[in-house]
């Protein structure tokens, strides 16, 4: 127990202890660097392929399922991806050092708000190897050291991953140390990890809601989490009903799998008639189960009933649960109860209806006629991001380079003094 | 234990329930109920004073310290200033419904990033009374539902002042609910408390550093602390010496007690021997006690040595550590070393060593040629503060009406789906 806090310490030191250097490294040096990793990456194909094999033979040999294996998959197009993702970062602009507000008291006082990184980021994920790749490249634009733990399924793709992309750094101007690749998958370092609020300025989870939930509830590390997506779509009296019937369409079908995905559409009950048979019989062509209330059924019989539980279920999957409300106060109110405040969607003509709805709904992204799918830091041109926050210290929504930053006050003056 | 827990949660969840209101109460409720509240504690000046009697009754019979029953005090001038800050709260622009960004997307759809209140705030503090005031104002203000944890030694002042400031802000259009004052003093409350992240979205500690510490490192709420300020001012070879008499003195001497002052002057070997005889000679007619390191003793003899402690120590008091140094790169490594990244000046007329120390030292204000008392709500220009932040996460330096706030993204489209 021992060592393995004393190993991700000493590694949590080392990044802490460097970064100071990385946050005044100058954005041409951040930016080439960032190429030259993504041309490693490219270069070494082959290698990483390789290492990746063993990986999926270990994943065979423990029965991973296959949407697991799937995404702990790397080929070549997948790898060249994450080479251009970092290319993608270099050409963004630098957060660093941009001045987010000046003013000159009466005094004379001039006081910039200057962006500066964080530090030191924790990111704690899953199978993905690719997230190796895009978290440093994030953070490195950014100015923050990382610290990396990674899945044990990963290990040895993520090994190789982080060996090259060091090189390619350190060679290239990086300050050695910024980045620190976790290779112990000892599961024990992850409680160890987010104590270290000495070193570390921010944990990020990647991950399943068991894995965010433990991180929420036992760091002292400040946490950024990505938190799951109950999404709704509220269908109103007023909507456009051909308009409602593709949104509502796309917001379940385009990508199930992501949490920008609708899981329950609300529909009002003056609407439904017309409504629900129509999008009900375009979901069925796409294979989607559907799961509704009693008045669902009423309109379309041959759906199966959904049960409380549904409401507050993540289905990530070719599943909807359907809902009939009487009002905007109860679309309101139901997603207040069983929604994550993620991505929450209303289509309708009435600008009064939508407006309350804008305001009221409490999640980091409310619609008024368009998909939930749109919550993603590329579609809000943000760039890339490094996940979605659901929560409302520090960022929320799409998290971008800004929002892996702080600030800092620059006081300038000519020998003022309080009186 | 159950129902003390029990009992904190109740008050909790009714805040959040009601939050959703607050958050949508319009800027107008807000201010009226601000200054009805103002005006109810002026008018209850003899029955504020009466309860407070009580609480300095029992700080005489457990021989509370001087400073403290003088915290604890309350007179007609001290209410006064209580109502005066609910006025000035009042006059502050309110941060809700600003739109900080927006834009419009290839695709038609407008984004908007608006301005929401974070959701219920914790407040955890100790002795002094005005402190309920003020939070309940700022979170007011700033559409924050409040759960107020005050000191045990102030029960009877708090109480009553939670008593008169609840029933003037909900006969003011202020939703019932919205202020939750903890009127048990068991201190195992604390430990339910910030163990409530279902309810409670931030928890601000004001107090001593024990207390802060144990929330840091035991809430799963997150936290936003006003940590310790170990201030310091380097005089570098470059300084005027008569400014940086005027600034080193000013910023230990003129309010010793607060985070923003001094508590280590740090110099030049090149200019010591100008500039130390001169400002230890004022700080000696301050009654200023003065721990120098042996190469500040060996050009002013009549100084206490400074152990490795004293630059670990907030002295809070008439008390200065001075430690010579060789060059601005010693200067910075000590702040860094020692600092508890709050303020840190330099004195120097030398723009790129100035701009150095601006950039590498890692502090929420940082000043050039200005003391560091500067480092405050009220002088930054952001009107009325509850703290100031020296971590990174969500807000650094002081904690006005609008870093009590999140963000929301609003979309607009006119169908817009995601291909």
């Amino acid at each position: 127990m021992k060592s393995i806090k004393n190993y991700i310490a000493k590694k949590a030191e080392t990044a802490k202890a460097v970064s100071l250097k990385l946050a005044i490294t100058d954005t041409k040096t951040k930016n080439k660097a960032l190429l030259k990793i993504a041309d490693a990456l490219v270069k070494n194909l082959a290698k990483i392929i390789d290492k990746n094999a063993l990986d999926l033979k270990n994943a065979k040999k423990n029965s991973l399922s296959t949407a697991l294996t799937d995404r702990l998959t790397l080929n070549n197009k997948r790898i060249e991806a994450m080479a251009d993702g970092l290319r993608y970062i270099a050409k963004l602009n630098d957060p660093i050092g941009e001045v987010i507000e000046k003013t000159v008291r009466p005094n004379g006082l001039k006081i910039k708000k200057v962006r500066v990184p964080l530090g030191v980021i924790g990111i704690i994920y899953e199978s993905r190897p690719n997230v190796t790749a895009d978290s440093i490249g994030l953070c490195l634009k950014s100015g923050n050291c990382v610290v990396l733990r990674g899945g044990s399924e990963a290990i040895n793709s993520n090994k190789i991953l982080t060996k090259i992309i060091c090189e390619a750094a350190y060679s290239n101007g990086i300050p050695e140390g910024c980045i620190q690749f976790v290779g112990e998958t000892d599961r024990r370092i992850i409680a160890e990890m987010i104590r270290l609020s000495k070193y570390i300025d921010c944990i990020i989870p990647r991950g399943g809601e068991g894995l965010i939930n433990y991180i929420r509830e036992n760091s002292s590390v400040p946490v950024i989490a990505h938190g799951k997506g109950i999404c709704h779509t509220y269908v109103d009296k007023y909507a456009d009903v051909k308009m409602a019937v593709k949104i509502s369409f796309n917001a379940k079908v385009q990508r199930p799998g992501v949490c920008n995905a609708m899981e329950t559409l609300l529909v009002h009950k003056d609407i439904a008639g017309k409504f629900l048979p129509k999008i009900i019989s375009e979901y069925k062509k796409a294979g989607v189960e559907i799961r509704g209330c009693a008045r669902t059924r009423e309109i379309v019989r041959d759906v199966k009933p959904a049960t409380e539980l549904d409401w507050y279920t993540e289905y990530l999957d070719l599943i909807i649960s359907i809902k009939v409300v009487s009002s905007i106060d109860e679309a309101i109110a139901h997603i207040e109860k069983y929604g994550s405040h993620h991505s929450d969607a209303i289509v309708t003509g009435d600008r009064k209806i939508a407006e309350r709805f804008l305001k009221e709904v409490d999640s980091a992204a409310v619609y008024r006629n368009a998909s939930t799918r749109f919550t993603d830091g590329g579609e809000f041109g943000m760039g890339a991001e490094i996940g979605i926050s659901t929560q409302k210290i520090h960022c929320r929504g799409p998290m971008g380079l800004r929002e892996l930053t702080s600030y800092k006050f620059v006081v300038e003056g000519n020998g003022q003094i309080r009186e």
